[in-house]
C-alpha cells in the first residue's frame, strides 16, 4: 500500500516533522507512506494524482475509532485500492472519502502526527501485534 | 487558572515533550499549565491533589469541539474552579468530568500534545484572537 499524506500549511513545527518521521520509519515494514507539505490549494492541486484514492481529513464527518481505521486499511488492501492520498488542511476538494480523526480543529502538523500514528496503530491491529493504549 | 496534565506512561517521545513545551510557553500569558509524567496508577494517586477539579481524558465519552472546550475553560474561570487536573492514560479514577479529545486511542504523549494545543486554541478563541485552522 502507498500512502501520501498532503499537508496544506505554510509551516509545520519541527517536532511534528520528527513525530511523522518516527512513524514513517516504524511503518516501513507495512507500507510506503510519505508526507508532502504544500503551501496552498493550487500547489496541492498540481501535486495530486488522478489515479489515487482521495481522502480528505475533516473535523466534521464520520468519526473513526482506531479499530475502524484498521478495518478500512484492511479493506483497501483486499480491494483494488493501493494508492491513497490523504489531505490535511483548510481546502475544498473532491474526494472519495472523508475521515474525521477528531471533532476538534487542530494544527495541520499535529493532525499529520495523529494520522501517521493512527495508520501505524491500524497496521499493528491488522497484524494482531501488541501496541500500548 | 492552574492546569496540571498528568500523563500515565513509562515513556513520552522527545518530540511530544517539545510540542508540549512549545504550547506551555505560548500559554504563559493565559494560564499556568504543567505536564506531570507518572509511571503508573499508584504513582499518579500519590501526586493528585484532593482540592483539584479532576478531568479524565478518555476516548469514549462526550466528544468536544474546540469551541466547546473554550466554553468549558471560560465557565471554569467564571465559577470557583481554578485548579484543574487532567489525566491521560489507561487508569481508572474518580473524576468530576470526562473529556474525549478523539474517538481514537492515542499514544499518551501525542494525546498530551493534542490537549495542550487545544487548551491554547481554547484561550485564543476566548480572547477573540486569530488562530489558523
Amino acid at each position: 500500500m502507498n500512502f501520501k499524506v498532503y499537508v496544506v500549511s505554510k509551516k509545520i513545527e519541527k517536532f511534528y516533522l520528527e513525530a511523522v518521521a518516527e512513524y514513517e520509519k516504524r511503518l516501513g515494514r507495512y507500507c510506503k507512506i510519505e508526507l508532502v507539505q504544500v503551501k496552498n490549494e493550487s500547489a496541492l492541486l498540481k501535486k495530486l494524482s488522478d489515479k489515487s484514492y482521495m481522502v480528505k481529513i475533516s473535523s466534521s464527518r464520520e468519526k473513526l475509532s482506531s479499530e475502524s481505521l484498521a478495518e478500512k486499511i484492511e479493506s483497501y488492501g483486499l480491494s483494488s485500492v493501493s494508492d491513497i492520498s490523504l489531505v490535511i488542511g483548510d481546502v475544498e476538494l473532491e474526494c472519495q472519502e472523508r475521515f474525521c480523526i477528531s471533532p476538534m480543529d487542530m494544527d495541520p502538523g499535529l493532525e499529520a502526527a495523529v494520522l501517521f500514528e493512527q495508520i501505524y496503530r491500524g497496521y499493528r491491529i491488522i497484524n494482531g501485534e501488541p501496541y500500548h493504549k
